[in-house]
């Protein structure tokens, strides 16, 4: 189908203004994170408030309807592409009636309120009416929405389009006896692996520098870039040439400031790298939550944490590092940067236990919305999870299911983006591998290299390509399980000397 | 005139979208100038510009009209001066040409590049084409303003209301010998007042630490607000509850820093006080330009560079300084804070040449705009000027004509209120003094009873009040130069022992 400039220019303006809007809320969410005045907040929600509206206001008026209808088969190889998006976009913001979503709004917001209160006092009954109601509009929205097999499968598209209950199922399955062995064998290993050596002092000055002078090193570009400090670490995708990130600092364990460092500096490498054809088009943003993750991941877990990373960044180290880290020898830095032990908190999860921690939220939330399972049997069915695959009973509910916000704020069908970022990580680490040989790219000190392979393969589509169709591009495969087993095998077993 | 409630909501939404808008654009201000990063200029000036116009088509759109209208003789005691605000900012938009407007703004942009590369080069011929343009664009804009007996007067009202300049020529020709008088004795005095005995190694966060501990005694909220660095020190004023100042860092030398942080906490006080009833109103803002400057200059000038100040402050000396400075007996400390040597460049200047220096650039771009000077003889009258008032002789055009950016951004009519705002801060402090007793308020370290004082007289008003009213209700008068006179003359007769 022909279309005629003036067609294109008043699409591209129209994309064009949406993107101005979210650039400028995501900068307010930037500020709100690392900058705000605490008595500035008020005043700020009301204007996030008013752009959000605009916002929803441009994705929903009759003149993007026109606009993206025009160009779903255009054949433009790019606006076909954005007018999917826009229509995507549409039908989530409108699928769900106005007045419903404004009552499901406000009983988050009250909701998050609660769930705060019943964490501190360990009350798990005070979350519990309020828990039912989110899951009743959940199943209603899911309605509204429409699925083919599961009713689970609605709340999994917003996240990670393409995938369904059904493989996800099939791949925890496959994953959680090797997992929950894994465990076992390192419980009844009798290596020492202490990550209390790596806890002393080390001025926090010293760790900003040390993370920088890393992120370097893997290509993330501070003329594009900056790095703040935050509650939680976290990624602010202003646009392409702005990507800023966020890390927190202990003073007794640079661990956590440098692998948040690393971690968000995967997320910032992904957007600083989208194509510029795709600039203001809404195709600029990840292709899914879960490919999101898989950056973070890629360059902290198998990037960061590989011993021969710390071989070729020894002068690192040096520079900042205080004398009791670097007295250590390489191999025993290594092993105490990988303790194993299964804590019932996610956040506190070592790279062992954490998928088994997505996997009880998933299983529960699963049946939650597929009426399996009632809101008042959650606790002791967390309870039984947990200690069944990871070994640990949570003492009370603030440590089992009341630890994390997600649910009191409608978040359902997220979760698992957290542990596929690991299984689609693994696959990519292992082409790369392939195309580049990894150890030959520490030892050259030549991770930009990785980098560009990233760039080439992943960064530059944005939204583009689905997860799926990243994955058998670039691998060949669709999702599969065997890069991620051995990776974590090889590793522990070397490590604990399985 | 009665008003509906109906009515009373439109305006008040009309208004507050206004000031939405204008809240995500300061945000932006701060973020260029301490946090972005260097590649994401280009998207942000595109961005800045979408919701400019945003604001601009709100500004001037029938709807307002409408609403302003109505409210301008409504006796309700805001809504009829936020009226006027509109009506005002109504006509600046629009009373010039769309088109000739634009032109005008490209021509500007051009030309600051060019003054850029003319300062380099030591090379006002390179300027004075573009300055020739810009004179008379604003001659035209002039006449569009229109005016009664100056056609600078046009000008001078979108910085300083109610200001003409037969008065500004009055109290400048009352000021001018007398600091001309002024310079020429300190020049002959013997005595000995040494700046550099301040200027030793003084590391940057301690600066840092004592700003704030200083900002605190003033009582500048930092839950309110927030000390950044920057190129410039500035005030963004985003919201009353959200005023964040910016300084910059000399490590040699202290006064540099803390003298610019008292300034803008000035400034920051007075946005961080506006009352709470003209709050999205459009009237939260300063009375004008030279009330904005009399507040920062009060607290810098008048407060922060007294005697009593630094003795009732040497516990954050103690806390911070250095000990080359601490060892300093303060009648040392404080007369090296004043040393008095003029300088060809306004930007280092001392208290006795700057307001020199303003006359200077007022009187060219005054007769520049009424035609009784020609572009290409400013340089030469520059030089005279300076030699004149000053003392002293620009070696060249670099140092002289060409120093500051704003003629070649077409910033005419705005330098005066840099002097006006020392009269009006000297006046100020007069009448705080009788009402407060500042020695008292020193010796007990009771600066925040100065701060409520401005805060009932001043600061509550925002642009309820002009320049001239704001006198009258404070000081019983109108705008008079002998409070600064004595001011400055007591000051350095003290120490330059005149």
């Amino acid at each position: 189908m022909y279309m005629s400039m003036q067609q294109k220019e008043i699409f591209l303006k129209h994309l064009n203004e949406m993107n101005h809007y979210k650039q400028a809320l995501e900068l307010m969410t930037w500020d709100r994170h690392t900058s705000i005045p605490n008595d500035g907040l008020q005043d700020r929600l009301e204007i996030v408030g008013f752009f959000t509206e605009k916002l929803h206001q441009l994705q929903t008026s009759d003149k993007m309807v026109n606009c993206f209808e025009q160009f779903l088969s255009s054949g433009d190889p790019i606006l076909q592409q954005a007018a999917q998006v826009c229509k995507t976009t549409y039908e989530q913001k409108t699928n769900i009636p106005k007045e419903e979503y404004k009552a499901y709004a406000m009983l988050c917001s009250e909701s998050e309120a609660v769930w705060h209160q019943a964490k501190q006092e360990d009350n798990f009954k005070l979350f519990e009416p309020f828990l039912e109601k989110i899951v009743s509009y959940k199943q209603r929205f899911a309605a509204y929405v429409g699925y083919e097999s599961h009713i689970y499968d609605a709340l999994l598209q917003e996240h990670e389009p393409g995938l369904e209950v059904k493989e996800i199922d099939e791949v925890f399955a496959d994953l959680r006896p090797m997992l929950i062995d894994l465990l076992q064998r390192i419980k009844n290993s009798e290596a020492v692996v202490d990550a209390s050596l790596l806890r002393v002092p080390f001025a926090i000055e010293k760790q900003k520098s040390m993370s920088l002078a890393l992120l370097e090193r893997i290509g993330y570009k501070l003329n594009k870039g900056r790095m703040d400090t935050s509650a939680h670490p976290y990624t602010f995708g202003i646009n392409p040439n702005d990507v800023r990130i966020s890390t927190y600092y202990d003073e007794n364990d640079f661990t956590r400031s440098v692998f948040s460092a690393m971690h968000e500096g995967g997320h910032g490498l992904y957007e600083q790298n989208f194509g510029t054809d795709i600039q203001h088009t809404l195709l600029a943003e990840a292709s899914s939550m879960g490919i999101h993750e898989s950056q973070s991941l890629l360059w902290e877990s198998f990037i960061s944490k590989n011993k021969l990373f710390w071989e070729s960044n020894q002068d690192v180290l040096k520079a900042y590092a205080p004398q009791e880290i670097q007295k250590l020898d390489l191999e025993t830095f290594y092993r105490s940067l990988h303790q194993v032990s299964p804590s019932p908190i996610r956040l506190e999860a070592d790279e062992v236990s954490y998928p088994l921690h997505i996997m009880i939220r998933y299983e529960l939330e699963k049946d939650l919305i597929s009426g399996k399972i009632k809101v008042s049997s959650i606790p002791e069915a967390w309870r039984e999870k947990s200690a069944a695959y990871l070994g640990v009973t949570p003492s009370n509910d603030t440590e089992g299911v009341l630890q994390d916000i997600h649910w009191s704020s409608g978040d359902f069908g997220y979760f698992p983006s957290y542990a596929l970022g690991y299984i689609y990580a693994a696959q990519l680490y292992e082409s790369i591998d392939g195309a580049l040989n990894m150890e030959q790219i520490y030892r050259d000190q030549n991770l930009h290299l990785v980098k560009e392979w990233l760039k080439e393969h992943i960064y530059q589509y944005g939204k583009r390509k689905t997860p799926l169709q990243l994955l058998k591009d670039t691998t060949g495969k669709g999702l599969q399980t065997d890069a991620y087993k051995t990776f974590l095998q090889d590793k522990y077993k070397g490590i604990y000397h399985l």
